[in-house]
């Protein structure tokens, strides 16, 4: 998938902070694949996404650092040095964010600032490369949301979520830092998350489907949103990494829109089997619904090039086949 | 300058957190002489707004609790069987966000969510005002600004203020908190703070004047701005509290634009004697300096029937009154 982009990474440091997460290590295999040196840090918090499995295969040539970059140490020696930083380590869950907000704050805003703080104090010179959210708009009110969408984030993830976007734009106004922010749809494929639904309904659908347990649909089926496979947005971070138009830019990645029952038919399809039922939304998730929701990404193909190239067939097909391969590290991981 | 509004505070509780600082204490001696139970919080951070003097006259008639509103057992016990809630407790200065963001995230973000938590426990009914600040809005895109304007902060303070305006936000649409945002522009008047330029720069001239000395003007003066002196910025938090019509919104209070020369030349005038001298930006201030602004307060006026009733006029020949006669207890607070 590098191809025309190895080149670029070939010999480089890249730091990649939630190293040991689902977008994180994926970049991780492509990056080493391409001979980038390569250094991972993760909190390897209890019920995120960090998991030491991810890395299988790659192990012995990446440097893991298990480590908080809140510590302002830790960070200085981190960030030093490097020529990319994929900034991936965050909270991400809207529900976990309203039942505690102050871990919230300490993964979205205190990691960011301290990472940035780093740079700004140890190396200058580094591109930064931030993963932000959808959420952050709110509840779509136009479709297909573009980057110039109103921000009214609905729960208190999309707030910081916010901030931290807004703290690369400051510092790179401010100091000079070279940074750009990607700001993610539903991001699925090998090694997602899937213990539950924090980071997206599709890690259960997967699972159940993977297991032969029947999923649940919440709501009507009818809502639409936008789904990336997880090699395309690799190839995000990378592109923005080397671009310098990407500096100071923030781009929206997408995909074409699907209802959840047709996505829900179609994994089925692809499994060969399974059943779905619908089921009214927990309340308590109702209120942080954002309804239909799917993005216009036409900036980041204009700037940088970037389009979806793996279907959701495609995309399904392949993690189907990796969880029915690999699940039980994933179901079980007691990280 | 009560007089309609008494009523609605005689017996009622008040919390006001921040309460020793400028705006907190102005506020605690109105609510006093209406008659209503007042509690202040402060944590005398050094080198912010908290002055036990502030409270000089009223000391036995409010109850004072020196803490942090972040200790989650206080916050709790202070905000239970409150009628109202003053959340003016903050770090404001735009220079120290940027030198110190970990301390501002604590005080704007983790504080602010303090305090709404504890409502969200112990005390959904209480009406909360929050303090915020024009400066969110970064430099102005159009004059006057209303409350429509993009919000593009230029400093650490400013996205944090936001977080604590979208906190309040959010709250109401989840938990059905009753909360209104009040954002201000420099706001002066007895007992602001003048040992320094971290709350706004007419402290330091009003100090300066008042001590026979020189001031300086940053840039070439013609910059405009806009002022609210103390008793009419009070008089919106009141009305803020008692209306319904504020609940889930946001207010811009403001006042008549004059240039930075016509201000200094007023005080001038007012005081009857001083001098100053324009100045180059000192660097680190001129890359979060925002240019002119002003706000259009129509909303507030329109809504809440707030509109500035003291003058630039007299507001500084009030406030140079006040400094001459107690100035010392606000050069030499230890504070």
């Amino acid at each position: 998938m590098l191809d025309d982009l190895a080149g670029d990474f070939s010999g480089a440091r890249a730091l990649i902070t939630g190293g040991l997460g689902f977008l994180g290590s994926s970049l991780a295999h492509v990056l080493v694949s391409a001979d980038a040196e390569v250094t991972l840090v993760d909190s390897l918090a209890p019920h995120y996404g960090g998991n030491v499995w991810s890395i299988a295969g790659i192990e012995d040539r990446v440097r893991v650092e298990v480590g908080d970059v809140r510590d302002e140490r830790l960070a200085a020696s981190l960030v030093t040095g490097q020529d990319f930083i994929f900034s991936l380590a965050g909270q991400t869950s809207h529900f976990d964010s309203m039942v505690d907000p102050f871990t919230d704050l300490e993964m979205n805003c205190r990691a960011q600032l301290a990472v940035l703080e780093a740079c700004r104090n140890h190396n200058r010179s580094a591109k930064i490369v931030f993963a932000s959210t959808r959420q952050i708009y709110g509840r779509p009110r136009y479709l297909p949301v573009d980057e110039k969408h109103p921000i009214v984030p609905v729960d208190v993830n999309g707030i910081h979520k916010t901030a931290g976007e807004w703290y690369h734009r400051l510092y790179g106004e401010v100091y000079g830092l070279r940074a750009a922010v990607l700001r993610l749809t539903n991001t699925y494929g090998p090694r997602m998350r899937v213990k539950d639904a924090r980071l997206t309904f599709l890690g259960v659908w997967l699972r159940a489907v993977a297991s032969g347990e029947p999923f649940e649909i919440w709501g009507d089926g009818r809502q639409r949103r936008d789904f990336t496979y997880v090699d395309d947005a690799v190839r995000a971070f990378l592109l923005a990494a080397t671009r310098a138009e990407a500096d100071g830019e923030v781009f929206n990645l997408g995909g074409p829109p699907s209802t959840l029952r047709e996505v829900a038919d179609l994994l089925i399809e692809v499994a060969g089997d399974g059943r779905y039922r619908l089921a009214p939304f927990p309340s308590e998730q109702h209120a942080i619904d954002i309804g239909d929701y799917y993005a216009d990404y036409s900036k980041v193909t204009q700037r940088l090039g970037w389009e979806p190239l793996v279907s959701l067939r495609e995309g399904l097909a392949r993690t189907l086949t990796f969880y029915r391969e690999q699940g039980v590290h994933y179901w079980d991981n007691p990280a």
